[in-house]
């Protein structure tokens, strides 16, 4: 945990925000894998562990009532009976005083300390529920329907929260950083370890064994795979070959809780192909004129703009591309090719809020998300400001389904030199992913620098000193 | 997959012992972690996979109609939007030849298509739901709130799916031996590597890798931990030390979904302490001694109240326990050092059908589950017969708390050395755990043999050619 000041801050600053009514955090319970008491990892709610830093216990609720000045935090504590399957373990107590707040009241209060705020006519503040186990909880404190929750949801507080969550203080900066530079030891395992006969699951296994080490596991599912042409294809028991790109995108929570999102592209074998590095610097040219861009005040939709029109730039050099650049990315002829978004917010989420929603998150009621097809997946859009933690990664994915379609639709034609893109049908793709802090004045790399270029790349995997 | 074959004389059989109305395997969803699209690993419903063989596919549904002789899989195939983030999959329609059944919907009809069964005065029989998604999809279906679906699951279901899947198949078997052998390779790695100065969860790291590696992921939580002596106490960020005992409790699925269980327990430096080995050799016998006894017809009760005996003959040589070992076990007096079962069944599932209810699993009308301290962690207590697969896992827990509870209690005082206890409660705690398959005669260990004894496991550990 934070020293208590960080959370009594951060408490008091929603407070003075919302002003009235009652504020609930429900925490995570646990989540069952084939049976009711088999579970996944425990992963609590980001929002609920970002005002009490209270991790690792389930079925907890933070409230805080506005209008009477009260914090409670309803749990029950471990019984003498549970210490025989789990040992001794820190009472609540101790947590609230760590937290900073006094009160702790058995689980079983909280129905009836709600239904008595409600008939005085409070309003309960809640964020948008994402785990079922909230939603039925919810549903039944609140006496709201299960599929009426969404829409009673509280937009002052999910506002408060994502003013508050987007700016990353100095001791949350030196828990990212850990995060990141768990999660860049996992790409440098895999650069350096991965060889052909190997199974992507093989090496996938590897780096969540990283990551589970590291003290905070896998921060989403580990997309590790010769097919990265599919933006989400997670790693399988397909067998890695000489020449086959390998995509590995993947990441960790480091203990306090906080995430690390990062993607390299590295041969199969011991070198890129020529063509294989004609691509890859396309992206990472990209990768790096969106870097450059990065500062307070610039739209991110304007970064993804900017990278996209370098991408198109490149394609355009390697003869799968024509015309006027500007004019082909206003026409999203890019989209064939570069079909997701630039990058997003991180935090204690690897997107960060996504469950408070993105209009909120990484929109602004100037700036709403456009619905166009590769626009609609870029998760950030709004002007960047200082503190402000993000991933860049832009990348190039030639995807057969994709370019027979558009082909067969007639689109793009003006920018699109379908036959030479038949040959890039089992390509594969690439992409460069790194996390980065808004300064003052532009950007900062987190973690500590990982081989980026084409040859430090092959350099690192034949040449593990680097 | 199993062959075609496999699957339709499955539900064969389901079908000529239900007889009567529509059966319902409601597969699972993806489950969020810390947002709505940031999953955990998929895992299928046992039942679901045990009777349709369709894995890693989230949101469907198979029913059979039994009173209009219709099997069903309501699901929805990847549109071609879809294959932007996954590429091709392959279609339902090939998962149903696969599996023997003719009928796929889109999953929006299964709405339309049960209310009008239920119209029509037909039961729906369902098995208890365990996900929280499932029991809101379920109450959705079936008109039946949330808090009244266990009232409504089919008995006659239950128990028809307990007498089918308690049994294994050869080539169920097959199976079992490799999620055994993933299993066996997780514990000669820990056996091997463990070091003092590592953390828990580094290790338990590095065997969630393997796991992952082998396919089909961990089966449950890693306990790997110092702290033995509480029963489900999972890998932490202690630190081990030379001198501590290192328990280690894991398990992974293979591809196909079934699930391995094994314990080791060794020393974190390179030898066991005379001590140590004492009582490791109290645990081991009463684990041969309740191998030995395995057989059909045998209640599974006995063999723990066996093995139970033979841990308070140890104890009594050791000094810690006194007066005759049967009269000791009939009071409980064990309990304070075995203070859970002996063993549960295995199979798709590691506590194998837990989520069907361990009166149907575990126990008949004629023999039911006791209530008492002990015993009612007893899963598995009804006769044994060819084909069952379970774990036979003793251990002895010296847990500080239970055993200053039951000696301010003044319970036990007949057999129980309070004072020669009282050296124990920093000891740890012990357990060996393999996993078996009932045979004609007796029962046959799954899985290549491991290192098992003290002498063998620190031979293993200091001479890795074992």
């Amino acid at each position: 945990m934070f020293p208590k000041e960080t959370y009594v801050e951060r408490r008091a600053i929603l407070k003075n925000t919302l002003k009235t009514g009652i504020i609930l955090f429900p925490g995570n319970g646990e989540s069952p894998m084939n049976y009711a008491d088999n579970w996944y990892p425990f992963k609590q709610d980001s929002s609920f562990l970002y005002y009490t830093g209270i991790d690792h216990i389930p079925d907890l609720y933070f409230l805080i009532n506005l209008d009477t000045d009260e914090e409670i935090l309803f749990g029950n504590n471990t019984t003498a009976e549970q210490k025989v399957w789990v040992g001794a373990t820190e009472k609540l107590e101790s947590y609230a005083e760590k937290s900073g707040f006094k009160t702790v009241k058995p689980l079983k209060e909280i129905d009836t300390y709600l239904k008595t705020q409600l008939g005085k006519g409070r309003q309960v503040h809640y964020l948008p529920p994402y785990r079922f186990e909230q939603k039925i909880a919810l549903s039944d404190l609140l006496n709201i329907p299960v599929k009426e929750l969404d829409a009673h949801k509280s937009v002052p507080l999910i506002k408060a929260i994502v003013a508050q969550r987007e700016r990353k203080t100095a001791e949350e900066l030196v828990q990212l950083e850990e995060a990141v530079n768990i999660t860049r030891a996992m790409h440098k395992h895999a650069i350096v370890n991965t060889r052909p006969g190997m199974t992507e699951m093989q090496m996938a296994g590897q780096l969540n064994g990283i990551a589970v080490s590291g003290g905070g596991g896998l921060a989403f599912p580990i997309i590790l795979t010769k097919d990265g042409q599919y933006l989400h294809n997670h790693a399988s028991q397909t067998v890695l070959q000489d020449g086959d790109l390998v995509l590995c995108d993947c990441g960790a929570y480091n203990t306090m809780g906080y995430g690390g999102d990062m993607t390299r592209t590295f041969p199969a074998g011991q070198r890129f192909s020529p063509l294989q590095k004609d691509v890859y610097n396309i992206v990472l040219n990209a990768h790096n004129t969106a870097v450059a861009a990065l500062k307070p005040g610039i739209r991110f939709k304007d970064v993804h703009l900017l990278a996209s029109k370098k991408l198109v730039e490149g394609l355009t050099d390697l003869g799968l591309m024509k015309g006027n650049a500007d004019d082909a990315v206003a026409t999203g002829a890019h989209t064939l090719f570069f079909q997701c978004g630039l990058g997003h917010m991180m935090g204690l989420d690897i997107h960060d809020m996504e469950n408070l929603g993105e209009e909120y998150v990484g929109y602004t009621p100037e700036l709403k998300k456009s619905t166009e097809f590769g626009l609609k997946s870029l998760r950030l859009g709004k002007e960047l400001q200082e503190d402000f933690v993000l991933t860049v990664e832009p990348g190039l994915y030639f995807n057969p389904f994709l370019i027979d379609e558009r082909r067969a639709e007639g689109k793009y034609l003006d920018f699109v030199n379908y036959d030479a893109v038949e040959q890039f049908k089992t390509f594969g793709g690439i992409r460069v992913e790194e996390d980065f802090v808004i300064t003052k004045t532009g950007s900062k790399l987190l973690g500590e620098p990982l081989a980026k270029t084409a040859e430090e790349i092959e350099a690192l995997r034949n040449n593990q000193k680097l």
